[in-house]
């Protein structure tokens, strides 16, 4: 069989493996994709009515595998244990609800209209494939803001040196660094000890430059803090360099999710599950928890069991398409070949947790002046606290308590009313309103979720990346997991892109 | 009489009189009320429902009036001439309309759910007067994108050397003017030839932040593009100091408007007006054009005309509140002492014009990755061109064209047709798909909008702005004009605040 040419998805996928997302981002971009509404999407022909495929499992990629093959006419079937759809897209709201693996029951008793996107929550306006399908589903969305200059830094150890147990701000660290250098290089300038290839003209307008980014004195060339920085009480130099809050401080917003704007769905990330269940009608089966599949050379025949009745019942299909999460297919009644088997035993995922916390008031906003972005700690124990991009303003808000390793300072060993106590103790630390402000929480510890059993896979090598992409007899992965991108919806998209291409070009053949 | 102590707010006014809206931002800052999203609003007591006011004029400061005065019981009234409510605060959306002073008529068609707004448009997040509203009276806002790092420069003059005529990036121009300047600082600490009054620790640690934030490689220090910054084309740095592009490279975003966020109401500026109407009912009256004023002693007597039936009817008022346009006042029969008629002739208002067009398609986020932010030109006579921030990833989109002096380029001189041309055309040089994309536009030329007859009003100095503030016996006079911020809509909140509480006080004192 003749190697076909690399797509460019293939390619810039390839980037990916090798350089992380940054170097794939950086690629797209250069290539002129980025910022395109509608990704690459294959542009497949023809139909295939007689073709059956069952999709195990309802998350962002087993709903792309479906609402694409039905779209070339397959039979696609979609099986989800829960009783909603979306995976790691979980918004939790009022009512919301579930029984962590051996133990606690939590429902949820947000007010209306507040939510917390529990696993997903951020869209990089770069990542083309999942945002053609908010536009094609009429998923509305709005910025995700990620990076105030409000926002707090906050550590106390003694380390960081004076700082310490200090709350500082995102706009006092960019102002008093950049001030605080620039000056310095304009001294050095003018001091003619600097050896700069430039014309006087140029070296003077460098000056220039420096004076007015840096908030110099035009006149003797001192860095004076400008309003916005929000108080006079500029920090030493040497204060600052120790903290390493500099880090956060660079000329481009190179957060997480890479360059703003980042986006996320008006009304929680869910609604783009809710979006594709909308397509797939009675194609997306939920309550029903999969329980063998045994594959033969003609057929796979996949037995799931209904949550509701208890009753057992079988599918058979051409092709079976797994979505599951690895921790889940790893203990699923599978006879895959022991190559693959040997594969899946090699990925695992990331031990993840998040919380939300209902506040009476939004403090943040009206004591702090803070509208979304994060704060960010390490001492604290919290990892990234995190403000909320939507309601502004509004009587209430859900804070994110917690988006962090599940098992920092032994939380995952602590009953949720524990945990939700160490989130209320450390971020009091820097909001002394959290206490009297609190009503109501409600914390996901991934791996401890039903039918998720983590959350999103950790970054798999090439090798294993390839190996993992290839189908194994009748069955095909899909998942973020089996992407250059497992953390991010985008890989979802890019793994159930290449599982369809592969179905159909399969079957084209056949 | 005693002089009575100043408040907290008559203080802040008087900084911002003294040192421009920066310094006020800056005082409120440092005050801790910045960000407060309900502001010091005055605390008036005791009600006084047999005492009658009228308001002239249903802009944002009549509004307030009304609204407040009614809160006290009193029995006031407001004559708007237009049909609708909101003075400056008007959004433009399908079936809008309006025939400039002995000019054209215009009427809107733009899509459904598309709209811009063409007087005020961007509130910041420390204007807690005017936010405060937006939440009693249940405006939703959504984040106003003030600055995106994919916005272009575009200059065609030679003046500004080897970038002229290119489209540069705001991401470009901030990684390499940060990344070149960091790159000659670190070169001078490393051979030593900087006087640093910092420790060797501290020397290395500062270093590494310029290598850090300035993007320069670890190794040699040179700087080196990151992925964000999109290409690996460096502009050279003599090149980015002759274009002048690095005024808007400052560490802090100091854009017009303060510090981000800036926000929105959802649907356009108008909803704040549609709120205080949904609060007013009968008290507001539409279509009423004020013919005369004449104060007496002991009563003010208002001549309005019923702009549908064409017949004058009078009310009868203990006091008046001119919320008009000075440009209108100055023109109405009202017997206004000699000394207020002369404060008032010495007001002058700001000659602006804007202009939204409807595209096909949202080129500029699908071509250009661009989402909200403006493009930054002199040259292209534009003004402030701006990228819509709602509706993301939608079907058509309308783009602010236009935000300048009317009489720019001859603007004001030509038909309606006319001016579009100049926009698509100066616009097509940085966005050649302008052209092609192009569907519908409206124009409005605020000193050719009758009863508007000019946009906001110019700065009035500290005396000036005494005079006006104070009563000329019955008349009160409220509008953005009469503040020490006329170009805001928080301008609107002190002057109307300002009536309130001078006519409360001398209502309980009579």
């Amino acid at each position: 069989m003749p190697v076909p040419p690399m797509t460019r998805r293939q390619l810039l996928k390839s980037f990916g493996a090798i350089g992380g997302s940054s170097l794939l981002l950086g690629a797209m971009d250069a290539w002129g994709l980025k910022g395109a509404p509608a990704g690459p999407r294959p542009e497949l022909r023809g139909t295939q009515p007689t073709t059956r495929v069952v999709v195990l499992g309802g998350g962002l990629s087993g709903l792309i595998v479906a609402h694409e093959l039905n779209k070339l006419d397959y039979d696609c079937r979609v099986l989800e244990a829960r009783d909603w759809s979306g995976g790691l897209m979980w918004t939790v709201r009022q009512g919301a609800e579930h029984t962590e693996i051996g133990g606690e029951r939590q429902v949820c008793d947000f007010a209306p209209g507040h939510y917390i996107n529990v696993g997903a929550w951020r869209i990089p306006h770069s990542d083309a494939g999942i945002l053609g399908y908010c536009k094609e589903l009429g998923v509305r969305l709005e910025i995700f803001v990620n990076s105030d200059d409000a926002n707090y830094f906050y550590e106390d150890s003694a380390d960081i040196g004076p700082l310490a147990g200090r709350r500082v701000r995102l706009r006092e660290v960019k102002a008093d660094l950049w001030g605080s250098t620039t000056e310095l290089l304009a001294k050095a300038m003018n001091q003619g000890d600097i050896d700069v290839q430039l014309s006087d003209a140029d070296k003077e307008l460098l000056v220039q430059f420096l004076v007015r980014s840096g908030y110099l004195d035009s006149a003797d060339q001192v860095y004076r803090p400008p309003a916005s920085r929000g108080s006079d009480d500029v920090y030493d130099l040497s204060a600052l360099l120790r903290s390493g809050f500099g880090a956060r401080a660079r000329s481009l917003n190179q957060e997480t999710g890479g360059p703003a704007p980042l986006f996320q769905p008006v009304g929680g990330m869910q609604q783009i599950a809710f979006g594709f269940q909308r397509v797939l009608g009675d194609r997306l089966t939920l309550g029903a928890e999969v329980r063998s599949v045994r594959q033969t050379e003609s057929e796979v025949r996949i037995v799931y069991r209904d949550t509701r009745s208890g009753e057992d019942h079988e599918m058979v299909a051409d092709y079976c398409v797994s979505c599951l999460p690895m921790s889940v297919l790893k203990t699923l009644d599978v006879n895959l070949s022991p190559r693959m088997a040997q594969a899946v035993s090699e990925t695992s995922h990331a031990a993840i947790a998040k919380m939300g916390l209902q506040m009476r008031r939004r403090f943040w906003e009206e004591d702090d002046g803070i509208y979304g972005g994060h704060l960010w700690s390490r001492g604290l124990q919290l990892g990234e606290f995190s403000y909320p991009s939507y309601d502004y303003f509004g009587e209430k808000g859900v804070l994110l308590g917690y988006y962090g390793s599940s098992a920092q300072a032994g939380l995952d060993q602590m009953s949720v009313r524990d945990r939700v106590e160490h989130v209320i103790r450390q971020s009091s630390k820097v909001h002394p309103q959290m206490r009297e402000e609190f009503e109501s929480a409600y914390a996901v510890w991934w791996e401890k979720v039903p039918y998720s059993v983590g959350a999103y896979g950790r970054r798999v090598d090439a090798d294993l990346l390839a190996r993992l992409s290839e189908p194994d007899g009748r069955i095909y992965m899909a998942s973020a997991h089996v992407s250059a991108d497992p953390s991010w919806m985008e890989g979802a998209v890019e793994s159930a892109w290449r599982a369809v291409e592969g179905i159909h070009a399969r079957v084209g053949r056949s």
